[in-house]
């Protein structure tokens, strides 16, 4: 028996989960929000209670600090030996990390050179790695990236049609994300329909916030819509997903930017739901915009639909048919009515929602009907349980 | 009965068929190429015969000329007068043109206003219309643009997921291209379907040297693979096709590219099939190196069926399911290899080639076996014949 700790550290953010393991019991998790801003908050959940701390939290290694000093104050823990593991998310591996790792300064050094992959992401999930090892040096800590789960792609899929070299000397190429959470779905997807995941064939629709779908042949992925970074795919709650790369020029002419990166920014932060509607990046709020009438609410909708079906189709092109779709992640998970409007949408492809099935929220379930030739599954994605799986499977 | 001439100018070639109206019947064709540099060449091809010259050829109005004398020299007409309608091939219709249009001075400057959705090309096109109504002032002169026919496409389809302000204010959208053509296989596939055109639900592939694909609904475009420009879409021969947009700052600090215009140059000029194989940017040559076992040749050729294949299956969504997939252009209508390869990677969606009837280039037919539940049609398109019908059907 070990505690291990699963840890997803945003630049001004950290989120953990505290497991049982090898029990995969869960047992404390929390999130430390505007670390280094004034007024940081710390909220940590434990044995059905909810515990909130306003506070300036200057850094990560002060917030992790108060996380071991909450767990300790709360009686999880008895004292900071008893953590024996830590997982790490790490947004960008690159080519170089085809599984999870244990970190070593070598590892560290590569997640850092790795930044310019993911220059928000990288340098935030090494702060944490760099906290946790001054705090707790001894244990086991391992780097599990959101990108190893693709690097099984095909090169026909990873490339872009750019110059040979682009790739071979700078390693532009598709490297996706979310990664973790596709794996995670597609295990459960090949055990709720009875099939060794080896055999399955699977569309993997993670729609959150961010969201990315991904092909899974034989629980390995050979596509995913995201791309070399998260900007591109379907449409996001603030990100435009695919669009031409000749607007930026237009684009910059006409709003008088000079700094690409400029575009870029507004390209990830101001467009998707947000941008469309200007009502909210959050699907709910632009979904009861929409039903009051408001019609870029309802644009915004029926972009997000149709991008969304565009992948599961191109993915039936290329998977060359599939056993399920699987919807997964904030609105995946609580919007019936998206799962309910895109299958029905494009039910040439065999796929039939069970209206009655369907009315749920976050719970793992079949919700296509009895004779539907392509099931649908809904299966709550929980991306901690993976990392701290595997810690438990890389611990020396 | 009526001479119509249909043109088609470049910013430095000048193509033009010669037609008998209403019979449709071909009279002379030819091409000049090189304009405004030494050596011009042009090439007349009349009543089996073809003629060539070459010598330095200033500016479009002396190559308009030269085409008109050739055709009195040749006989093929007595004087200029007997040519009673012109139609001009423009790139950019934006969202002005839904049809073909008569030209006059407000269409001309409309034409001009558009230069900035197809720098390269409207300026060109203006130029021949401009050398034709100084020529030949009193005939009927049409613009046929090859955005019309996409400009039925609905707004999820059109719209990208940026600011919504950045459509209304800029008009930036999804335009597509290649619209004549997409709408001369439409109409000929539904005929050799024997399905009344309203009725039909079609993919047609455009792959030529620059290629799109279009859901054709009910014969009016719903969607198109193309985008703002024509950069987007499939894998080009030289274009690159669809990208993350977050790869141009990334790859222009690697090659120390200050002006984005640079960057989307090589992405329009020096990507595609001839960026990735470094042979060449036509499909018969690249065919042919990666028949000798040049590795890089058959990865472009693995990704262009690949794009093919996705956008094939994304409009299988939209449509929700369709009655046949059309093949035209260069590789389309004369690459059988391409063909197959494309429709055996997807059998799943019910379309079969058969082998027999594939092996063929060029030749209008039905290339899928008698059972296959999707058809696969082989039609070479014929944009001239659009672009001479529309000039008699707007004649005043």
């Amino acid at each position: 028996m070990s505690k291990t700790i699963a840890i997803n550290a945003g630049s001004s953010s950290l989120k953990f989960t505290l497991y049982e393991m090898p029990a995969e019991e869960e047992i404390a998790s929390g999130i430390i929000e505007r670390i280094g801003l004034n007024n940081s908050i710390f909220t940590t959940k434990y044995a059905g209670e909810k515990y909130k701390v306003i506070e300036d939290i200057k850094n990560h290694e002060i917030a992790i600090q108060m996380v071991l000093d909450k767990l300790i104050e709360l009686k999880v823990i008895a004292n900071y030996e008893e953590i024996t593991g830590v997982g790490h998310r790490v947004v960008a591996g690159g080519e170089l990390f085809k599984d999870s790792a244990l970190i070593t300064d070598e590892v560290l050094a590569q997640i850092e050179s790795l930044a310019e992959f993911a220059p928000l992401h990288n340098p935030a999930n090494a702060t944490g790695i760099k906290a946790f090892k001054k705090l707790l040096p001894n244990i086991t800590s391992v780097a599990v990236f959101d990108t190893s789960f693709h690097t099984t792609m095909p090169k026909e899929n990873y490339l872009y049609s750019l110059p040979m070299e682009y790739y071979t000397d700078f390693s532009a190429r598709k490297y996706g994300a979310h990664g973790t959470s596709h794996k995670y779905v597609s295990e459960r997807a090949a055990e709720m329909l009875g099939k060794p995941l080896e055999e399955t064939k699977l569309i993997t629709c993670h729609l959150g916030n961010g969201g990315s779908i991904t092909a899974v042949k034989g629980g390995k992925s050979i596509d995913t819509s995201m791309g070399f970074t998260p900007l591109a795919g379907i449409t996001m709650g603030t990100r435009t997903g695919d669009i031409d790369a000749s607007l930026l020029p237009f684009l910059m002419n006409k709003l008088n930017i000079t700094d690409i990166n400029d575009m870029i920014y507004i390209l990830n932060n101001k467009s998707g739901l947000l941008g469309l509607s200007h009502i909210s990046s959050d699907m709910r709020d632009v979904e009861e915009a929409a039903e009051k009438g408001n019609e870029d609410a309802q644009t915004a909708l029926d972009i997000f639909y149709n991008r969304v079906q565009k992948y599961i189709g191109q993915y039936f092109a290329i998977l060359n048919g599939a056993d399920a779709i699987v919807f997964t992640a904030g609105i995946g998970e609580n919007s019936p009515e998206t799962r309910q409007i895109i299958i029905d949408g494009m039910n040439w492809f065999g796929a039939e929602i069970d209206a009655e099935a369907n009315n749920v929220r976050g719970k793992e379930r079949i919700i296509s009907t009895p004779e539907s030739k392509v099931k649908v599954l809904l299966i709550p994605t929980d991306e901690e349980i993976m990392i701290a799986r595997d810690v438990e499977r890389l611990r020396a």
